[in-house]
């Protein structure tokens, strides 16, 4: 049976899988990136663990090559550049590296860019031309299908949605320092932000006035919100606010027949995707009203990250 | 010769030319598109100025189709949407109509889509796969290449930049009644609308405080500028810092290698462009930085709309 190795490389955990051609991972593991600050050892762990997994399937697994994907990873020049997340820091030639030690195709994409293509290959996005994938994390990525086409941008860098500014520069800072980008209130990061936002504006009693800000998860929100903790609940209605808006004024763009959501935040499912659908059709164009789906992933019970990276060799061999 | 009728509509006129495969217009003409309330009207107009025209050229003259753009259309449904600018209200089905009389290929397509082909053909994006076309006129009007392709949208609507909205939601109207949107600030009448904000905001002496704004001309504000009328120049200022800022963003999306400036506002020069190209570069993410281009169009000599609506049906010719 032929595989792909679909490898997500994340701040916290390297996940691994072996991906067959629908695109579900048959056996998985995952170490902690922060143990390989050697980047060469980091790839060796890789390799060596891809071996283990080949060992755990049946003997006449095939293995056909291994895709990558990773925060600000460049499809273009194979290179990480400066992930604020991760522990290489400036650019890192991770592919040229990767070569060196596994000889089988490779590629290397953005994490959301990767999960696009898988969102196209085994997910609800099939057969679609036009789709935008948010992922919903630490940060918010973006993947971008327009055409049928994966975008890449120039050198590689396209979708970095998190990083758009709806506030002219005038907005809470992110981790690259940008004021006002998105993914400074919208990801699991930012909704922590906003309860303290909606603590200081609001003197509502909530459950959060006794949590500091460090010892706050972003599942407890959810909690909150379904046990109808007030300030739960408006920084929800807020955060999809923002995203709603967001969407709006990205469908400007390459009008997507649908956006799909992904990651942590997309979990809390109608705390978020509700308020998101109303304030998107609220500030939708005439032209587009109507048109526009918000979606969950197909891939949020898949391993989304795994299927979406081995996407990257799959999407070679399709028909 | 071969040649292609390029048409180009606008709320006032109505450009019609004949293009060779280098883009060059041969012979052109206009009309008022007011006079045409009656759609069956204007596509008789249409049909008896393209013979006209052939007939100023030589006998061996090969009409080979025609290429519409204008303002809100789509190219995939071949229709005219809630143009504000235009006579024809609703739903204009205009691309059928005119097949109705006319026994050629045919395309439509929103105007700054067609002047992107246009460049793409023509101008100097001859070799880029990602870039960006921006018109600068009554409106703001984007056309996105990605990929080497451009970029439709779901049906048809993409590359609607000037009603991206960067204030979330608490600018200045639109004429569609959306608020921050971008054209109201980054066009000739965002420029005008600048004017009154800047008589209001500072103190100054100004020859636009013994002008009404419905007496005001974009070219007169480039003149005051030059003369060094300091309410002109704080005007341009921010129009640049509200673009500049703009394309910022835009980069983050799909990623261009280059962006295009055409159109009335695009000739104000070095008033528009070095505002726009500072705060670009200030508020560009680091890894996008010093790899966008911000270019004046290369249509500009040429007839930019005509040569861009004919670009449809040449694209359909190169190799």
């Amino acid at each position: 049976m032929n595989v792909v190795a679909g490898i997500d490389i994340g701040g916290t955990k390297t996940k691994i899988g072996l991906v067959n051609q629908q695109g579900e991972s048959l056996v998985q593991t995952f170490f902690r990136t922060k143990d390989y600050p050697d980047l060469d050892l980091f790839l060796e762990k890789i390799n060596s663990t891809i071996s283990e997994l080949k060992n755990q399937t049946s003997r006449d697994t095939n293995l056909l090559g291994v895709g990558i994907g990773a925060p600000n990873a460049s499809s273009k020049r194979g290179t990480i550049e400066n992930a604020s997340n991760l522990v290489w820091k400036g650019s890192v030639p991770l592919l040229e590296k990767l070569k060196e030690k596994i000889n089988l195709p490779a590629k290397l994409m953005n994490d959301a860019s990767a999960a696009a293509l898988g969102e196209m290959l085994f997910g609800d996005a099939k057969g679609m031309k036009d789709f935008i994938v948010v992922t919903l994390g630490t940060g918010f990525g973006g993947g971008i299908v327009a055409n049928g086409q994966l975008i890449d941008g120039y050198d590689g860098f396209a979708g970095e949605l998190g990083h758009i500014d709806l506030t002219l520069g005038d907005g809470r800072l992110t981790g690259l320092g940008v004021r006002g980008g998105l993914e400074a209130y919208v990801s699991a990061t930012g909704l922590k932000r906003t309860i303290l936002y909606m603590l200081c504006k609001y003197n509502e009693e909530s459950r959060f006035r006794s949590i500091a800000y460090n010892d706050l998860h972003g599942e407890e929100i959810t909690k909150a919100a379904e046990e109808g903790d007030p300030i739960a609940i408006k920084a929800f209605e807020y955060t999809g606010k923002i995203l709603g808006f967001a969407l709006a004024n990205f469908t400007a763009f390459t009008q997507p027949e649908a956006f799909f959501l992904l990651g942590g935040l997309a979990g809390s499912d109608k705390w978020i995707f509700e308020p998101t659908k109303k304030y998107m059709d609220t500030y939708l164009l005439d032209i587009y009203k109507g048109k526009v789906k918000l979606l969950p992933s197909g891939l949020q019970d898949k391993n989304a990250a795994i299927s979406g990276a081995a996407a990257l060799i799959w999407s070679e061999f399709k028909n």
